[in-house]
């Protein structure tokens, strides 16, 4: 990972300040010949819009996508594809007051220190918007993955309120507006956010993301392990602080005998492993198992209760953020996890085929 | 990080097989007219050592570097320095038994999967033997940031048993086999872990580390967050299954009054941060504040209780792994989290340096 | 330099087909706080324009660049600056004869054999329309320079005409349609060129690039070459057949005498370098003296002349290029590699500044 | 490429200097399951070797490589080969005089300039040594290439005289120690070259690398062209002054007509190219004819006539550079250039594999 771009092959640089005229980003490396088209790509952006239902900020971005270049007659060609969704809702005088004063767990203070300027409006370049090029990009590297290879996500804690994982199932995740896969927790996510929102709070969540069909053999070691590449990427999306690989943390609690997954012969005669403590990753290669990679999104620092901060005069004072904002950043979090899976998977399958053949 | 390198401007690249003649890294753009001596880097090395104790694998390496490049008069130069370390303890008739059959929680299965060939040899190239070269490394690092930060690493947790933070005292670390920075804990995870390697068995263990003087305005949006790139690096370490910043995943549980960290004038009349939930880095920027990660290492899979297997021919079968192993592999990462750390704060100052001054 | 990428700090991806809605590139790793403006970028960009004088392709481009990103309130804010420039005159049509045949001496027979699919409007990806991206990035790269180092092209040759260097004059680079430095040349040029024009033919060309300013240290050895970036930049450039450095293929006629430059100390003390045979850089790292770059360009294959080839089908055909455009299009080639040359520097600028600050 | 590494999946980093304990390479990204052998490797360096003739430098090196890593029972395992060479022949007293003396057109001085402290000792990483890890590194991007791409390099010019090249031929390259393809040029430039060294002289010359039986379709726009990257690649190597592929300089003098590869169809039906000024390469990917590279070796700085030069104290003086110096260090630069060759080929094939399969 660079400045503003990611992958080996298969990469992205993206672009764009939250109220500047647009952003976008620019996919390098995609083989050719492979059917995309604006809707396709708008179909993942559309998951992860804001204003969608009274859990997201209500902001509203018609979040429209542009293919630029890259494409010709609904096929890829192997050159660049810039990607640009314009910014409609600007309305930048709703941040006036953060122009001067330094938002707490922001990155106001942070840009400020390394730059010595920056764009305050809607927090610029730090801005989760940044995050529609993730989703655009992500489409893209569907398409590389092909049909075989299936990647979706959930999401499994709000606060402190964690979904039963016997409860589990895929098809409620589209059922309800919190990527739920157990549907006895709507309700109460339902009532819990509500009240946040009322309070003009946030709260952290957890996300957990699944790639189903992944071979054996993708990833590499050292330095370019999969895991490696997954939690760095993952670690980039804005308000992440944790990532785990299969057990994650609670590896640290479990015994060689507890943690290690068997193998057995399958019935079609080849190697397979029994449990999936592993996550799917080996040594940093795919195992042929479901990879799970799980994020910890913490609670947005825009909050309606006033904290106390410092001005860029240097003087002590006090801040509400007003602006319209997310009680719970990693319900949109989910599609952006997705996303950027996807765009680790193709980055490595296609840098497996380098090496390998 | 690609294939067998990592960083963007202190860039390392590792080489060698747990069982061939030697191991070593090339430590490229180092700053010039720093001093190091093969000394320096030794005592590093040594913190990691195998053999020192009843808690570590029984191996015994000398573990010498020898400096081959890159040094004049005790001074770098600002050329590729390469480090090398000599196998002397190879034994390899001791791994005869995994030669076919795939270790379960191992590499063994996925390097064959990926690359059709596999030197089985105490596990070749995926053998954690490869972090002393990351030791190596992260000891040149420490030159490049200077006097002025210092990074410092401690066990927080064995299995099931964590310290108490409230007696953390950085004093303690090195008083201990275990790096533990509570000294009550020493007696505790002394008996669980005799127990444990009585039984053959092993446990997994959480490492913390923490760097302190790091600058405001370290690190880079959006995908060369200073997050990013130390969740990438961790993660990469054999054996991590976790890694997080500041509240890490507790940032979950966490509403946004809570979590995020306020900010006064300090004495000297500049802007700071009270608490630090964030750990030290806002928007992938350190804030000045204490810079805190965490990560979780899983229980080595080479224990002594028979496990459930197949061979290279295809045939179930039973494993025993009999070598010399660690029975909390998360000691040894203590120093090798370290290093970790140094590397990607000496990476990123270098890169600030370059697009800032 | 990877697929559309370029840069190790200063780094810059382009985008875009001749033919499709938009070019534009990514400029990232600037510095904060340079004041940059579109008009500052336009002002390069109408250098390379076609459409100025009878002696370019009659292809009519506004080339009106729009900054999308990066700045605010006039100043670079350290994040990636992304530029457009809309492509207005695609007139399609134009190219219909090519769409099935291969143009002897042009990318579409390789493009074809790589990707299995191009995009033949106006050669899509291969035409030097992209080019105008690279000189937009040089705009910024001149902003990275500052004032103190200058960056300045002429032709030195088209065909077997070449300038007199007694008569070089930077001064009267900018009075003639060619960017000749030898104002004698300029009415060879006329009628040489008009000639070739009329034929329906064209020409090739050299072109000179000299760097004032820069000073000692900037470079790297061993792969990161002042010299091996400004070859690889250079031959980048469409049609760039051949690059040289100071004496370039001369020195191989050259003894050890005659071709090292010798020492003095000068007026201010300094060590200095008297002759330049080098080329400003010795080692792979500038000396300190003009920085000397020449690059040829070859004849455009797009001619009027029928010429033998094959089409898609297999078939044995003749073809004529119709299309608009320059006999000699290394005159156009003078501002790009100026700008190439301004990013290679300032890439470089930032490089040394990383390691030893 | 970055400081001490180039390729971007065949990836080789160099380290040491010309009078430390060794200097080596690691080679990463080599696909798995090639054999390769200590043997094969030593053949290539053997041809680059110091003082096998009065033609050379009569430094006495062994280069005898050694495999520390990446192999199992003579295969590649696809993890990084390490090769390291120990320098045997070392004498660093003749180099006392350089000591504080820069050698005029020497890196002597921006190695100062730039790192403030530099290994004199027979030039340090700046030396030509160096260019033996390339040539190790060549030697397995043979065996990435398979028998079905060679590589083969001849002297074409050496000062004055230029080969006649109706006279060549590839089997006479390897009877004579110019490598020359001309064996009328032989005793031609026995005697030039004799005369040059009893004068304690020397001259430059002129090299020239062929790729047979490279497929279509390698290589790729528009930053990562095939051509671009030779040309860096050849810039890299030590006193090269000037890069050409086809054509080169000469396309600046050909029109359109004259220069444009025509198309037919061959005798299998395949869409086939006549002539080959363009040197197998358009649009930056190969064409499927032999690819041709030229590149200009400056005549080597050190020599016997008294240079005016200063010294670091800052007094002017003149030097007589003693060493055991190459007249025309040009000669060894042949197996160099085939190195340089088949790296950046096995870099693009891979490359080519990972994009489109």
């Amino acid at each position: 990972m660079s400045y503003n771009s990611f992958g080996h092959i298969f990469r992205v640089t993206t672009w764009g300040e939250s109220h500047g005229p647009a952003i976008g980003c620019v996919v390098d490396g995609v083989p050719s010949r492979l059917t995309i088209s604006e809707d396709e790509i708008q179909h993942f952006l559309d998951q992860r819009k804001p204003g969608q239902n009274r859990f997201m900020t209500q902001r509203q971005e018609a979040d429209k996508v542009q293919i630029l270049s890259g494409t010709f007659e609904g096929m890829t060609t192997g050159t660049p594809i810039s990607l640009m969704i314009e910014n409609t809702d600007q309305r930048s005088k709703d941040y006036g007051d953060i122009k001067d004063k330094y938002r707490p767990g922001h990155a106001d203070f942070t840009y400020m220190e390394k730059y010595g300027i920056r764009d305050h409006r809607g927090g610029g370049r730090s801005s989760a918007r940044e995050t529609a090029c993730r989703v655009a990009a992500g489409a893209i590297a569907r398409k590389v993955l092909g049909l075989g290879i299936e990647v979706k996500a959930a999401l499994v804690q709000i606060g402190e309120h964690e979904i039963n994982r016997d409860n589990w199932d895929w098809d409620e995740v589209g059922n309800n507006p919190f990527w739920s896969p157990d549907k006895d927790m709507v309700p109460v996510w339902e009532k819990y956010l509500d009240d946040i929102r009322k309070k003009g709070s946030s709260i952290g969540a957890v996300i957990e993301v699944h790639a189903f069909g992944v071979p054996a053999g993708i990833g590499a070691p050292v330095y370019a392990k999969l895991d490696s590449d997954l939690a760095g990427a993952m670690m980039s999306i804005n308000a992440v602080k944790g990532v785990e690989i299969g057990e994650g943390f609670n590896a640290a609690r479990l015994t060689g005998e507890e943690n290690a997954d068997e193998m057995y012969m399958d019935e079609a005669g080849n190697p397979a492993i029994r449990t999936n403590h592993a996550g799917g990753i080996l040594g940093g290669i795919s195992s042929g198992k479901e990879i799970v990679c799980r994020f910890a999104v913490k609670p947005t620092s825009s909050i309606l209760t006033p904290r106390k901060t410092v001005d860029r005069a240097g003087n002590e004072t006090e801040i509400i953020t007003k602006g319209r904002h997310d009680p719970c950043v990693g319900i949109r979090a989910v599609p952006i996890g997705e996303a950027m899976m996807a765009c680790v998977l193709a980055d490595h399958i296609l840098l497996h085929r380098a090496q390998q053949g």
